[in-house]
């Protein structure tokens, strides 16, 4: 078995994951899952309960999970009406058993057990920490749900984020990261889901003295207020900014297009496809660029989980199957 | 296997059921819950959502869940704080669970799979209904919550209950009743748990039909704005005044006694234990009074789920152990 860990949160660490399930009688996974989301129904389970933020993490257990569809569903449910409006099903879960367990990482797990996953779910940290970004003009916004859906002026780009307090990497995560084959990041927002888990101590030193493979997934479109104007290079740079150079082997960018129909509804988001120039990407050490065409063709410009997942496996081969060679030894007898 | 229908709701019906749960190897359990719950917790998500009261259904399948302790503690839990306080997670389940399937019944069919219980539960209608009271001198009260915890004069006598609008009985629930080896009736509220199932169109007509041993294990204390001075025989009489006289054909009083401290404190609530006559419990029709000691010897006075069981399984005998004989037979072969 290969050891893969998958380091995000949100919606690109559910898409990656979905895909790579399909692998999981050669590859082992482990999600690590930033905890600095602070927005929505799970920002506000985050202040009133004192838990982890549930969201990231329930969406990765849900991708990885054996259950029924149902399951699923009640899972992702968000109730549309009455007194629970807005709250999600999976989150008041996972609160509920914090709860009753008295322990955030004790209710993971379970929760892990119940949905029956194949491979693990981790918190990048069990410190309850604010993310916060340093904008170009000086001025600092608190909060990880104020970065995403920003107050501030999004034209201002981010010069750099960080945490307060200071949080310490749960040491599963740690150990994970050093047994791993290869490490996938991203994709998902960049300064929100993915470079939030280098600035937990003990992470980006444990990614460079892992041996794994480093493969960055580039995500496909820039985001208004967090990456605007972004080019895979500038994704790259802040990567490396917070890793070091030639932390990063492989760069996964997309080279398919989305429909013009699709175009026209993101740019009204202020959103466009990330360019990318592959001599650029090398120039931060990386062995390999792979261009592929990852992308789902849909109005939602998503990655696409199985060529997504194909790519990556391609990357990192599997075992040589010499116990299958031993089967038809015996066959044969 | 005989088959054994419980008719209640409440913490009666949960009490009885993890005593009978031990005998499933040879009896098949069928829990009846009457839908009139109108209060807390239970109440509110039935007016939001338009669910059934899902609080009772959700105690039976505890009762005979299979599911872990945790599971099992999960799905009793109530938040005690924040946006969430007062809500129990096994309500919120089974409201997200109806909202996604769009169905009541399949909701609870399912949850009943996914607790693992062995048996079933079964709302006794469908249709969503108040219960009413009038009361001696002549005023109705309206919401089952309202009659259990009284804001009329508690003292007031309960002349009779009704449902508005009429309900009519969920099909499963009768043919189980058609198909009972033994009606269990009780123990629990008279008025707003037991009675509201025999004021749905077809129960009690069932239960008339039916050729099964009917027992009623009666309360051991009397509830003040409810049952204020009930004896046993008040309770039966209350009882065969809506199943008809000779319905039921053994009741189960308990004869022994609660401690000095306990019945200090429900006399502080009114609340007093139920005294029995025998010769006046046979002028009912009652083939045999069961006096047995049948009480938890607690500060909460309630029923001993484990001898309640007993001395039910002792009037509803299991099959005669042909199988094991046969078992026996080809071992010796």
């Amino acid at each position: 078995m290969k050891n893969l860990v998958i380091i995000g949160g949100g919606t690109g660490s559910y898409t990656i994951l979905r895909g790579l399930k399909a692998y999981t009688d050669q590859y082992s996974l482990t999600a690590i899952v930033s905890m600095m989301d602070s927005g929505g129904d799970t920002g506000r389970l985050r202040d009133e309960y004192g838990v982890l933020p549930p969201g990231d993490i329930r969406r990765c257990l849900i991708a990885l999970s054996e259950e029924t569809e149902l399951i699923k569903k009640l899972f992702q449910y968000r109730f549309s009406k009455g007194s629970l409006k807005g709250k999600n099903f999976g989150n008041i879960f996972l609160t509920a058993l914090s709860e009753i367990i008295g322990s955030n990482e004790q209710a993971i797990k379970e929760t892990g057990k119940i949905l029956k996953i194949k491979g693990k779910v981790l918190p990048v940290t069990l410190d309850k920490v604010d993310l916060c970004a340093e904008l170009e003009d000086g001025s600092i916004v608190r909060g990880e749900t104020n970065i995403d859906i920003p107050k501030h002026n999004p034209e201002l780009q981010i010069k750099r984020v960080f945490l307060n307090p200071k949080a310490k990497a749960y040491p599963d995560a740690v150990e994970a990261i050093l047994k791993a084959d290869a490490i996938i990041i991203g994709p998902g927002d960049l300064y929100t889901s993915i470079i939030p888990n280098f600035l937990v101590a003990g992470i980006p030193k444990a990614i460079c003295k892992s041996e794994a493979k480093k493969i960055y997934v580039c995500n496909l479109m820039t985001k208004y207020g967090e990456t605007h104007g972004y080019s895979a290079s500038d994704h790259l740079k802040a990567i490396t900014h917070y890793l070091g150079r030639s932390s990063i082997n492989y760069i996964i960018v997309n080279n398919s297009k989305p429909s013009i129909k699709a175009l026209r509804e993101y740019a009204n988001e202020k959103s466009f496809p990330i360019s990318y120039n592959v001599d650029e990407l090398y120039s931060f050490g990386v062995k390999k660029v792979v261009e592929a065409n990852v992308m789902n063709k849909q109005l939602l410009i998503r990655h696409n989980p199985e060529r997504i997942a194909e790519v990556i496996i391609g990357l990192v081969p599997g075992e040589t199957s010499a116990l299958k060679y031993s089967g038809s030894y015996h066959h044969y007898c």
